[in-house]
């Protein structure tokens, strides 16, 4: 699916990079933009230069932030005590938009994975471990992938901060709200029926 | 699904006016772009500008190009004598990507539509037929949307071409190749019984 003009096909291949766009999809995108004005896809592209090149890391939680503090750590509704430990600034924002956590974040960048050479000091728990070291946080959850990677990483964050004298607690495991029981893998099922919960009568 | 970043904000407000592109796509779109160097970007959004400001009109077929003239009128392994007519430069693309033709193109960028207000002056319909005045073409093809639109400005088109001697043809309508048939609309399938085909033996 190549066209006969190369300002078009370099922008195709630009687009495409993009997870989850297709070479067709692209060219769409690409033809769109033709549609439009000029002044259209000027303000497109000043929008994701500015966004890559200001965009800043929160110094207290490393999550993307616009300012030297991230707005979960600038927010003084948060709760100070609990810290939810997270791979990725795409998790915070997942965790923020369940609407059921008030507390702040801690994100690592990463998890440690021997394979790949990325051990603990590679990622954020050096910092995570001297800002709680600080006394204020009095709780941590560990919200971290359930692969081998998360859960290796849980294990050793855990170990530190229960040395501290954190409590410490993890993402529930179980089949997912809404899922089908036959489709669930049988470790999934499993934990869920060795967590099973009580009903409340 | 709105992030704490006014930078991100606004680079997935943009990312989001892409056709087929939603509100978390475009989240997904953004989130990739700060995964990568800031280089990924600056890079984008150049081939996005300078499709966008570099893109040409044929001047003999309408079609966008890099050149002055199109790919297609520039090749000289095209037959001449015959000109598709199509609304859109996408047209262009899917024809081509038949592999079924190889006459040139006539690009309208746009259909006769009285109740927009669009006459036949308003897209390039005069400059087809003063293209066609000059005597090289012989036949044309009217690959134009089987709609209220489409019918309109082939009925136009075709009764101005025959006046000046032109053989004139128009896409074959049926079921969709590989359609079932209990999906096609009564209107297309009343059409593919009228226009049946002989199988040969």
């Amino acid at each position: 699916m190549s066209t006969s003009s190369n300002l078009i096909n370099k922008a195709v291949d630009q687009l495409s990079r993009f997870p989850g766009v297709g070479k067709k999809s692209a060219l769409r995108m690409a033809l769109f933009l033709l549609k439009k004005e000029e002044m259209d896809t000027v303000e497109l592209s000043q929008a994701l230069i500015t966004m890559r090149t200001e965009i800043k890391f929160c110094k207290q939680c490393y999550n993307i932030s616009d300012a030297e503090l991230c707005n979960v750590c600038n927010s003084p509704s948060k709760d100070q005590s609990v810290v939810c430990v997270v791979k990725d600034f795409q998790d915070v924002l997942a965790i923020e938009n369940t609407g059921q956590y008030n507390g702040l974040f801690h994100v690592l960048g990463g998890l440690v994975s021997p394979v790949d050479g990325i051990g603990p000091s590679d990622i954020k728990i050096p910092e995570l471990l001297s800002r709680v070291e600080k006394g204020e946080i009095t709780e941590a959850i560990l919200a971290l992938s359930s692969t081998l990677e998360g859960d290796t990483t849980e294990y050793y964050i855990a170990k530190k901060l229960r040395a501290i004298g954190l409590k410490v607690s993890t993402l529930s495991k179980g089949i997912a709200v809404g899922g089908e029981l036959e489709y669930a893998d049988e470790m999934t099922l499993a934990r869920s029926i060795r967590n099973r919960v009580n009903l409340e009568e």
